[in-house]
């Protein structure tokens, strides 16, 4: 028996429901193949926040880095909505991703067809969509120096945040995007605003130098902000988007709203060694948590992710996506993917027709 | 008679077509109301390149410099797409914008009941769509310093673009922003990204510190992310958007693919005490020009903005305004809004009928 440490990290919110949803389907699907897991269950966030005073503990930091992998719920909540930007809860996540240098964020939006009608895109725009964005998560102008707010040579305040990349940044996280659109459809759109943005004429100069490496791979390249409009106009044409961290934050989150159901969402940030971080990519809706009214499938959805990317369990990972299908296909629905005509559950009964189908 | 001095930078691609029938409507609806128009045509873009060898001469600057307004077709084109960065059509734009210093871009989003089934959008998300977007234009990641491509300690090439705001350049783009929401619903939202980048942190607090010389204007805040996403969830929750140059860039993009027809938008860019720079959103559309396929409504809107924003006629602004909603309701369409049921018309007879109803 292969056994596996699983860092749990429910944050708030929500978070705490779904977590212990997945981790059931998780230890169900591990066990059909062989797998047995060690989790270990730890604060993060808002909830860190009000046992210990910080948002990521050093405990909770080591778990997670000590780990196989990581299954993260969700973080934040109106409750810290005040605090001052470093006694933030979605700091855990900002040390979280740096600390474990996941640079590599996969983002699949997938329209399913029992699902093609909860877009507020017409359905035949939207029936069909299946995308990757592969978004630069350690680098760009979430980290760059300097940055701050100083004051000027007018005695003025200046605000000041830096965009930038180092080539090996780009290489790398362009690889990852080549490897992924080689096992989908071959095809890999970069987006860049290389026409204004000096960093964005390096990464452009990268990723195109990259592609002799990967023949079997279509390259091409689009502006920011023309693929904020392609997503709509034609959602379709993509298959695998490279883009950078900030660019990534918005398209990624467009994307999802596309599918019309971000409760279905699950997410991956991979490192070059150490464990990987899985979460939904949905927030902790502090407004209906702790009523088991919460969406389960992006959590559970993000353990299948978890397995196949994390662990490299294909197999538990299939098992899992097939009996997210099979409990949809069967009509369960909790309220945010409701349409008459199917069964509405909460969050518990989801995950209980979900471990049924495993 | 007021007389008034107009410079027309047609441009490339279709360019020369839609400016030549917005120059028609212009000096119509100008007579109409006693004004008269001095047009100085000038050559930028592509046009300038082939004539001169740079995208923004001297000459059409001081010409557009000494307007009263300006009035420009489109740039860009396949021809000059492998040119260096300094030597591309585009940086007409960027060199007019900075130099005329029009740090405020009112980009409207607008669905034009005739038009409302025309976005991939469901008909009643779509429908009734009515924002402002008014985008910082002169300063943040496409103007600061330093940029540029350079070797790190590695010997390795590193990109850097630099995103900064000065508390004045925030403050004098946000009171352009109140002020156009108390001329429409009294709505505000500012977009930031104040949970990661500092320069969004000063701009949220110098936005915030002005609300209170607005009490009639209701002020939210919102992280670009979401409003990514609140877009295509729910349009018609936004009134006024103003948010930083990069941010606008993308967001104004995707709200005018909401809308369905990017061939009917205008847009105004305004600065302290210039000339203001009228122009439609659409590309130069190379693939069409010199067809007659063009739809000139868009740039024949930027002449009503000019009319309205930039020489204060309000009554020859509405006349063109007017003179479009009848000739659509008339049931005259180009290529690019048609739907059967109508009259597929090219840009010279659309442009005679929106001349026809001035
Ligand atoms: C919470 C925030 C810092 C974060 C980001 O911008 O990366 C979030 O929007 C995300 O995409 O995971
Ligand atoms: C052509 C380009 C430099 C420009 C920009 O990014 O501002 C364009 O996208 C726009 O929005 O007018």
């Amino acid at each position: 028996k292969k056994r596996f440490n699983i860092a749990l990290l429910p944050g708030d919110g929500i978070g705490p429901e779904v977590i212990s949803v997945a981790k059931n389907v998780l230890q169900k699907a591990g066990s059909l193949e062989g797998l047995e897991f060690d989790f270990q269950e730890m604060p993060v966030g808002g909830a860190a926040l009000d046992l210990v005073g910080v948002p990521m503990p050093e405990e909770s930091f080591t778990a997670a880095k000590n780990s196989d992998a990581i299954l993260l719920g969700a973080i934040g909540g109106y409750k810290w909505d005040k605090n001052e930007k470093h006694l933030r809860p979605e700091m855990a996540l900002f040390y979280l991703r740096r600390d474990l240098k996941v640079f590599a964020n996969l983002r699949p939006a997938t329209v399913l067809p029992q699902l093609a009608d909860a877009s507020t895109l017409k359905k035949e725009v939207a029936e069909g969509v299946d995308m990757m964005i592969v978004r630069e998560l350690t680098g760009g102008i979430y980290f760059g120096e300097p940055r701050g707010i100083s004051i000027n040579e007018n005695g003025e305040e200046v605000g000041i945040s830096t965009e930038i990349y180092a080539a090996h940044e780009i290489d790398r996280i362009a690889r990852v995007a080549f490897e992924t659109a080689r096992k989908r459809r071959g095809k890999l759109c970069s987006v860049d605003k290389a026409n204004v943005l000096d960093a964005s004429v390096l990464w452009r100069k990268r990723v195109t130098a990259l592609a002799s490496e990967y023949p079997d791979v279509e390259l091409s390249h689009m502006y920011v902000d023309n693929a904020a409009m392609q997503l709509i106009r034609d959602p379709k044409q993509f298959d695998t988007i490279v883009t950078n961290n900030i660019f990534g934050d918005i398209l990624s989150d467009e994307a999802s709203m596309i599918t019309g159901s971000i409760g279905m969402l699950p997410s991956a940030s991979l490192s070059e060694s150490g464990p990987g971080l899985f979460e939904p990519i949905h927030g902790s809706a502090p407004d209906i948590a702790g009523q088991d009214k919460a969406n389960p499938l992006a959590t559970i959805l993000s353990a299948a992710m978890l397995l196949k990317y994390g662990l490299g369990e294909e197999k538990a990972a299939k098992r899992i996506e097939d009996a997210v299908m099979d409990a949809l296909s069967r009509g369960f629905r909790t309220g945010d993917i409701y349409s008459p005509g199917n069964k509405l559950v909460g969050c518990k009964e989801m995950g209980a027709e979900v471990l049924k189908s495993v």
